[in-house]
């Protein structure tokens, strides 16, 4: 299971703008790895998360003027989705995008209905099923946001995933912020208990992500380590982090482990 | 149930080329209409079918060339898919994109599967859910084309549709091919026996479409009539045709009905 952060694919702070170059890498870098089978979603960057936050689309529906808002925050998602999927096509890889809004239901944010039929058979066939962070349907309140961090841990546990890989934009988790605190030390190996106690000390620092930062990634991946899944967060910005990580080299980054 | 063809909303004989005029015109046509609540399916024509037709993705699996040809197949469907949700967005209608691919499974190329719940739930909100005809994973070939017109048709049935309206690039039913027999009249109405004759005497005519051309359009709309749900057969090309139909306004094209 490889999860591509939308800090990764898209430019921050620019709407709608996706990182051409890190997509085109990193597909070459996915293709060259041969990992196989693989599941990879990837999150929403700045093509969702503005559409999703203007219309309070996560809040579920309150009046008639979210749907518009919710039909533009799923078209933005699935031309992210387009470029992301050529770019596996043009690397060789038989990547096929599946649309969270079409097959999953959640409760009040959570997946609730996930009819994995369509996702068995793309990897059964040779596929490598694409998925994204999306606006979707909810059975309470109407409509919600399923994260890209909440639906690869759950296809991680779903399908048994021997290890999940978290490509984000920064190398791993921190014992400080690194952008302000100079003594911070990246941490390579974290339990999940050690991870609650750190989760509460950088709760504060939850960044204008509608899915929420690192404190939602966090909490996401838990339940994958739970079920005994190897965790690791590295940096898919650096180029040879992906490929690294995919085929099971060393690389610089956070591993979370159960015990 | 509005079914708009893909030699509609694209430039036949010119790969990958929307029709952009007709999309925009169309819907702001759909969106003039205020036809609630309205079921889209759209065809590939430029888009899906030269790829489906080299990759012979309609034959199912057999061999693993055939794997990046239903990638390609499934990404120009829903490029093309983008551009006519976009323009009923811009057009203040709240459209999302139901890929038929994630939520259907076929069985030897009909619809086997299908769990309409987010279709349910999106016209309850009062969304316009878009669908189209798709590369889809089938149980017993590997993959298959779903065709729009067996969409369409199934979708007005599951949903007891008051009608489908067929939008093609001719203005309906001919008593011989008007493009070479001056003689030929265009059938105002039809019933369904008198329907299955004309299919056996056109038959021969069958257009290099992947799907069936009007052939299997009719094939397909038959259990729609049959379902006792009005089925008109009008030229989406030419402007206001399609306003008309939606508003139950009278427009020359063909009516099949059963008796």
């Amino acid at each position: 299971m490889l999860k591509l952060g939308g800090s990764v694919i898209t430019i921050k702070n620019r709407a709608f703008t996706p990182n051409r170059e890190a997509i085109t890498r990193l597909a070459g870098e996915i293709s060259d790895s041969k990992a196989s089978p693989l599941i990879i979603v990837h999150g929403g960057g700045s093509y969702g998360h503005p559409l999703a936050a203007k219309y309070r689309i996560a809040e579920g529906f309150r009046e008639n003027r979210q749907l518009i808002g919710f039909s533009k925050t799923h078209n933005a998602m699935q031309s992210l989705n387009i470029l992301v999927v050529e770019a596996l096509i043009e690397h060789g890889l038989p990547a096929i995008s599946i649309a969270p809004s079409s097959c999953i239901v959640t409760k009040r944010g959570r997946i609730e209905r996930f009819d994995a039929e369509v996702l068995s058979r793309s990897l059964k066939l040779g596929f490598v099923p694409v998925l994204y962070g999306d606006a979707v349907f909810d059975c309470e309140t109407g409509f919600s946001i399923l994260s890209g961090d909440q639906l690869a841990s759950a296809l991680a546990i779903m399908f048994n995933a021997e290890k999940v890989i978290m490509g984000v934009d920064v190398d791993g988790l921190y014992t400080a912020d690194p952008k302000i605190d100079f003594s911070a030390e990246l941490i390579e190996r974290i339990s999940l208990s050690e991870l609650e106690k750190l989760t509460n000390k950088i709760g504060g620092s939850r960044a204008t992500d509608v899915t929420g930062g690192m404190v939602g990634k966090i909490f996401e991946m838990a339940s994958s380590v739970a079920s005994d899944i190897d965790v690791v967060i590295v940096n898919a910005l650096k180029p040879g982090n992906i490929y690294k990580a995919l085929r099971g080299e060393k690389v610089r980054g956070t591993r979370i482990v159960k015990g």
